[in-house]
């Protein structure tokens, strides 16, 4: 990562549609064309992809809607850049993103610079829904660079040569493992949802409504690398009675015996990442499980876990810039040791599976227009995950923000926290 | 149906024993040994298999660790029928239940007969933990016996023949359809799970816990065949923006173009049920249809699904003795003109699927023993639904019950009662 | 076996007729409604659709063609029980065949007495083109005698009681194992193909032609069960360079340790049969093993597998009335030793895979009409078998008969003679 | 293609390296480092992954075994670049071959480098057990030549944007269609296979061996684009009684109605190749057919496929290097007019299907070592095509040469010439 970058301390569009889009291209600078191509799996997308189908949004819903006299780049690219907005007419299929060897990385870079060079010229004229088109874009393109790393951790981990794209980070001393502290909850009556008071938040965030609390605590940190390796030494991954029928099905299938990237060697357990396959360290929290290992943990451990209403309303009072995120590491790091029991790593270091399923809050309306298919279609089947993890921009995340993924999938930097009922 | 059958008059555990045993016998008298054996489905089981499983249960659960000396009726059983408990050690595979030719249905009547001998010999000295199993079996029997008609109907849907398996019901009159009046739910802070006097529930039902409720209204019947045939002609089939993401895959898939069982003729649409094809009633209950059609449909009716909460908090002041219900009919029926708007079709007729996932109470423990495989394990991928159809059994249903099933299925007796924010 | 059955003896077209049918029933007798009416795979039909088929053949090429005045038993089995010929219109998908539990046993049984009844009563004034049809119906019921047979065993196999549907045969002394001896073939120029000799002929084995063999030998007698158990102890299910790369892949993909049927005990391999579990007799014919086991084997034993051309020359000295057949056992038995080295076993006992794909001989024209798709249909993909089996009707078989199953096939009874190059 | 190449002037085996290598890279030159990474299905794989596996088989075959002091590039190459032989230990899985992004082509072509240099020093002191390698190694990577043009042509087809590889050749004058005649063929005992004159043959080409020919005629030329447009417009895909059981299976499937990369337009029907999407040449010869489309052509035609025999037989007095080849054009070009009839097109242009598995000759023995593996366990599954294609190197068919593929299989420049019995 060359530079730090810091959403929100400038208020200026334009200021912030620069960075947000430079850091994209600082995250694509290591990788090869090859690399920027491969489509690793159907869940994930080659970078390239990913770098063309974020200037396709502003293209399409800021430029061609909002700039008069706006020219396309190239008219093919709406065909093979459109991710799931059947507004938008048909589209590239997905598991068939890989194939696209052409445009090359280089064209698509071009067509990153036609599109910003149009939107810096148009910004300053652009009415007001357009600068909120701009504005959601720019969050967008955030959940995007996130994307980019963990598809591209993916591919390159299905490469027997298992390179790393970056250095690893300087040697971190290893704190000493920590007891785990209870965080009693609020109680009774609170309120959770975007309240319009954090300049953006996705449609799916809102409204802020009213829920119960019931008595409960929330464990002061995620649990670690460590502990998990004493549920796989306990026999996690081999006693069905911890788990969902879906998961342990889920387990049988798939021969599932650790975290995903884990490798036991003689000298114990590695974990493959951007930097590389390097050995697990134990006091850093565990991640790449899937929702089935955070709960069947959570079942091992005597907790469960939190509800997102429980987790929201704790992290509510704490600050969002906090942890390991985007511009530090590519995997998360062990928090550094704290004189008083307080809630830690809440946002950052690992997304938090809860147990709640990803469903509209009351009295939830998506957002008017082809953008109004970017959250609300996609509420089946899925969990909400809390907090951001090592690869969110730093700035991107908040206490209401919903992200969401199928219970088996685990190719995010996810990860969890214990609750418990009181 | 042979006769009528009321659960909950008697207070007679032995009585009631009798009597669903009876009704599961009565379900099954008119299969052949061939139609009680082929599994159409890995869904679905064959209707041999459910008159063994649920003498299995008391078997196993009663029998074999309550009744000092009781000898198996055939030692391989356990490994035949035992559908779930991981706890109860292997058994045969669910996609393989319709291999078992043999034993024969005369055989599994004789096994049925054994474990009845046997249990009612035991009845009287039976302890208390004992006869709360000898409950719970006769709640899960119910539940089997539903399973048991919707599985046969799958069956012989398959058959080209389309054999019906009852005489049709008597021809009833054809409601003038009705207008659909809006029935206001409660607000703010309520009571919802089970409160312990019902008698009986299982353990998913509780405990009782507050939750919060926002304005909104019910339907105050269920959406109609004759509705359901505007959605379909208005294009509602083919129309993504009306899907989730997830259910417009699962239409283009399977190209689904009305609810199954449905074919259109020329004469207009018809379905299959238990009584052989037959024209569609516009005016009863819209049935066999996945989560998925039923939120599509809401959303073009310009409505939402209920939540569970709001559906079970409407529902605690219904007598749940109503509506089609088992020893009725063998399709929802239209219901009966009345004078004042109110909400109706709460209990029987469709199984309401609502918006909500099928996730633990706050506070959920699962029961102790093998037993608490019954409900909890299945807390994942799955979708609530609420008050009982035209093949639940009398008096199995309350409000606090909560059926599940994943979202895409759609052979059980599934509808919908829409609801809206105030 | 209820009693001896002998083809050919009788001249007389209706005896032949009144015979070949009621073994088909007698083969049936021990069957229940179920038994008769699950498919086990889609490669496998249920016993009552073997029953129904062969009689749709009779009443549709003979009875509805060439009967004046002739009612159909019910209009709906032509789409029911047609397998494959496109000519006569759509029909059940062959994997759903086990669906149909109705018609029931009972009504395919009246449904065969219909058939009988009329093609019994207009025998006499049949005219020549009919008869012709009368006689390949009847081989063509043989051919699902013996997969009657074939698929029953298959399915009641997936049946954890494994049950025996006939008793075991009397115990036969296992006669100690004799030396492989060489019989040496013919060279250079001989014909093969039907010569119009034998009485009847699929169209496949026509037409009559020359070919040229190459010095070789056949071994005198079928690999045995215990020189099978020697290929397992040498590890031959684990050497890659004994298999086709196909066959290597399917032993991997499924896992493949032994032929199909065989469980590995404490004391020793058994296999199942119609009998039930038993036993491998190590002095009996292997069978149950796929062309690429057959192939692999032979190249661990140094040879090869017969060509078709090199099997049916040897065999037109032999008479096709040999070896176990349908009216002995239902598995393979050991041959009696013989005093003299000769060519055994030829005919009878096991199918024989040859190394010749199933593809017409040089000349080749299918029969004329609907029943053109026979054979002729199905030239690719497959490899000949030769010689039937312990379930081939007796004087069902001859030297040009030619037997294909796909090399991954298994359920029937299949075994393997070697062959070298000289 | 950079320059015209043949093979045979040079007798000298460094100066034929040098050659071979030379043209790889030459086909390789347009690509980019996606273009050569990518694989579109698992039949294909990537130009990179061809550039380094006949590099490896120089390595491995004879610089590791025949070289003192030799080391490898890298000695994770030894498992990404094994293809299929076991004898030389595990490798990457194939499906997964388009996952390597690293090494980049740039790597592959150092690798390349470093393979050719250390050969070239060996050349001279080489043991003829080597020498012979070498030879092998370069008719191996003349089939991956012809591999790396279809494949990639594969992937491009992929590509919405269908882009060119390189320049279409200059327009050809279409010539008038013409009649086609029959040639009549040898009759009786003849010769095939390899008779070691021509200085190189695989292993499966031989042994030469005595055949017998039926009385038949091979068509002169290939069947053309306008002939099969009118087996298109007559029904062909939509009449099952063409069609083989399996290949017909297939046409549904997957929807077949044309040749691969065939689309219909307003104007007419066009074809994808490696010069783009043109439209189709109604002279030229049909290419990317199926067996199963070849062999319901000639059916349609009233002929069949010829027997390999048959056209091996008449090709032992045609030369070897006509029609178009690999120095010629992307696709199959029309064949120039010509005054008598006589057999033309047998070499270049299409491979030709023949009606004949892909089974040993009488006494195939395999090559001794793991370069056993190069045919012989193929040897089950496909059919012979004779005759060589636009993409195969001049130099490299003759005809002995058997080519194999699966009957679905289509992405090679396949395609058909009429036989028929006299």
């Amino acid at each position: 990562m060359p530079r730090s970058w810091t959403h929100g301390r400038e208020d200026d569009l334009a200021e912030r549609f620069r960075e947000v889009r430079a850091l994209t291209d600082a995250l694509a600078a290591p990788l090869s064309d090859a690399d920027a191509t491969v489509q690793s799996m159907p869940d994930a997308s080659p970078a390239k992809w990913h770098l063309a189908h974020v200037s396709w949004f502003f293209e399409t819903f800021v430029l061609r809607d909002h700039v008069p006299g706006y020219r396309p780049f190239d008219p093919h690219f709406a065909y093979l850049f459109n991710s799931y907005y059947e507004a938008e007419g048909p589209r590239h299929a997905r598991p068939l993103r890989g194939m696209l060897t052409r445009p090359t990385l280089a064209e698509v870079c071009a067509y990153r610079r036609h599109v910003d060079e149009a939107l810096m010229a148009a910004m300053g004229a652009l009415p007001d829904e357009a600068r909120m088109l701009v504005t959601l874009g720019l969050h967008h393109e955030q959940q995007h660079q996130e994307l980019l790393l963990t598809d591209i951790q993916h591919l390159l981990s299905l490469n027997p040569l298992e390179p790393a794209l970056f250095d690893a980070p300087s040697a971190l001393p290893a704190p000493v493992p920590e007891t785990l502290h209870w965080i009693e909850g609020r109680e009774g009556l609170v309120e959770i949802g975007d309240d319009g008071r954090s300049g953006f938040a996705f449609d799916c965030e809102g409204p802020r409504h009213r829920t119960v609390l019931h008595p409960h605590a929330l464990a002061h940190r995620a649990v670690t690398n460590g502990e998990w390796a004493g549920f796989i030494e306990d026999g996690g991954y081999r006693t069905p009675a911890l788990w969902l029928d879906e998961g342990w099905a889920w387990v049988r299938a798939h021969d599932v015996e650790a975290p995903l990237y884990w490798k036991r060697t003689e000298r114990g357990w590695t974990r493959f990442a951007l930097d590389g396959r390097r050995p697990v360290n134990p006091a850093a929290p565990v991640t790449h499980i899937s929702f089935y290992e955070a709960d069947a943990y959570a079942r091992w451990a005597g907790g469960r876990l939190p509800t997102e209403a429980e987790w929201e309303s704790a992290a509510q009072n704490v600050s969002p810039v906090g942890g390991t995120q985007l511009d530090g590491a590519y995997c998360p790091r062990p928090r550094a040791a704290e004189g008083t029991p307080a809630l830690t790593q809440m946002f950052g270091d690992v997304w938090e599976w809860t147990g709640s399923a990803y469903r509209p809050h009351p009295g939830f309306r998506p957002a008017e227009g082809a953008v109004g298919e970017y959250n609300g279609k996609f509420m089946s089947g899925q969990f909400v995950l809390k907090g951001g993890s090592c690869a969110t921009p730093r700035g991107h995340v908040r206490a209401s923000y919903r992200n969401f993924f199928h219970p088996h999938q685990r190719w995010q930097f996810t990860g969890l926290r214990l609750a418990k009922d009181l």
